[in-house]
């Protein structure tokens, strides 16, 4: 798999163009700016929870996508419902297991969300990721590269067992896939300061797998444009107020040339 | 019934003057910009879903806005406990059916508040307000011209049949009483790549009908000043992002020169 | 107990310095910005509300932050579930009375949890703090000085039945604590019609009584903080939607000379 401006831009181009429906099962603190990164692009939010219509909302959609911050059981019970619907219509789905690792009830939802149903990208942080292998590893107190290397390693686990496209953000991305690591070094260092960034970044991996049926090329796509917009958007914000306005405005403006200048891998 | 500047100025500047208080139920995505956006224009807003505290809250209330985004069984009935609450004191009530068509838990659940609560005012775009008709009309290949037709058709249909002002929101916004079709040319073409606005422009139905008490009027006024604001907005906005904050922004400063200037109907 | 800008600061640098995890329940409404404060001004925020994770979330916070907008069952049993675990733990929790005297199900959920839970802090606006109180006081008619009197006796009154440090937030924000009223005049007009500012100061409260073991100077830190932010904001702002934006940044920025420079008690 080979990752260039011009196979990033025509996914971008493709999601303008078809304006994919992305079923988003997301946490309360993200719904807002979630919808609105995925309309920036050219994508078409839904956001729908409940278990009488969320195999219908599936049945729908390009992709769905998964996001386990602020848990409670009338939702996993959603969630799963939803996830089974897709996988039977072939829809792909991306999981962000937010907060794992934190609590028991997030670790286990997640693990069962993996185990049950297989996403086609997995997408978390280090310690989320590593939070879902099977090794007692903690990252405390080890160096932060070293960090990485675990994290990467439980990510081809995971890859091993379920098949899923690991996708593990933070300074650099890591999108773990078979035996490739392939890397996206884009970014900009106010990103962690807004919330639900990395939400975002799972709800754009979904816009991408409904366009393009490779989940390890889908994942590397949304990242360079996460991380080519938030360079966009670092030019001019003052804070992470002022970030999240250009952000927004970054990933509706986004062009090849912006990507061919920025992109770093 | 006739729109002009000068109606529609009395009415925002009464909002101003009374801050009426906007009891909402609204979905997830959208609750905090809805909030912002009555505040910046003047009105009260305030959210409660729970039956053990609706009516209370509904009673007091200036207007009630019933939104079934992100629906689920304990918001229903919440809803329709607020909905009989607000019924039995002459409250008005706005409905936004989001999604109606899309799952059969949404256009159910609408329906039968039609039925049972006969909203004052239903907002929706075209196809969400057809999805709420008896006939079986779909838009699939059909031109927008004849679909606007249909859709207005239904609308009249609505209107005989719950008495409800029927306002349809698109490129040009319908406002469908008794006979009367009313239009409103304002708007922005960037307004659909923002989250909620068409919730935003439900919400702002309530703060009208709470100083207004004729619906038509009321819904009217609120479609011509989300548009005139959606281009104001539109002069300074790079993006989705900006837009919204400049949206919220002309909310709170749009004047009567403002509306004399760019209303067209 | 004196508050200076030196004070101040020293919080504010502890905060940056440490990243404290402030455990938030709080109403769907304000999430998005409270989380977004929180990161902003340098703190972790984290939000979970179901009982099968609150105990574990609120035991590795620095603080918990209890708002009961938009509440209901379910999450009520999750705030005394997390409220009692920290409890156990030693670990502050602020109370927002959100619409405290607007329903019984609010002031009595209030009660409830002053009386089971003796929060370290609780901030809310003058009609909030008087629901929380034994004597049938009410505002109508009264003018404004003689309300801040009345909600200041009602605070005494909460102090000394729960220890809690009571601040009243408005023009004047009031930190009552013992027989000490200390007054904190920052802030600018354009700070109510932002949804949601009331809420950020009670999660602020949160940030910095996780790093200040005296909870009324944590409160008056916060007041500080959040007028001059908003003092900041104002500076550029043309209307509530920019000003929100500018806020976020001023968090972000706010340093020791522009704390004093504005600093007003």
């Amino acid at each position: 798999m080979t990752i260039t401006p011009e196979t990033i831009f025509t996914d971008v181009q493709a999601i303008r163009d078809t304006s994919p429906l992305v079923h988003n099962i997301t946490n309360y603190v993200v719904m807002n700016n979630t919808a609105n990164a995925l309309l920036a692009l050219g994508a078409s939010p839904v956001m729908a929870h409940a278990e009488p219509e969320v195999a219908d909302m599936a049945g729908i959609a390009g992709a769905l996508v998964i996001n386990i911050g602020t848990l409670s059981d009338p939702w996993i019970a959603g969630m799963f419902t939803a996830a089974k619907a897709a996988q039977a219509k072939g829809i792909p789905m991306v999981l962000d297991p937010v907060g794992a690792g934190a609590t028991a009830y997030r670790t286990d939802t997640a693990k069962k969300l993996m185990q049950q149903c297989s996403p086609a990208i997995l997408r978390g942080n280090g310690s989320e990721i590593m939070a879902l292998g099977n090794q007692d590893a903690t990252t405390k107190g080890v160096d932060s590269a070293s960090a990485a290397d675990l994290a990467i390693d439980t990510a081809k686990a995971l890859n091993r067992e379920h098949g899923s496209t690991v996708c593990i953000t933070g300074e650099i991305d890591y999108i773990v896939h078979s035996d490739t690591v392939l890397q996206i070094r884009n970014g900009h260092a106010m990103m962690p300061r807004v919330t639900g960034l990395g939400c975002t970044a799972s709800a754009l991996c979904g816009a991408f797998a409904a366009v393009n049926p490779d989940p390890a090329a889908a994942a590397a796509h949304a990242m360079a444009v996460m991380g080519v917009a938030g360079e966009m958007a670092g030019r001019s914000a003052k804070g992470p107020g002022s970030f999240q306005m250009h952000f927004l405005d970054a990933l509706y403006q986004i062009s090849q040339p912006d990507i061919h200048q920025l992109f770093r891998k």
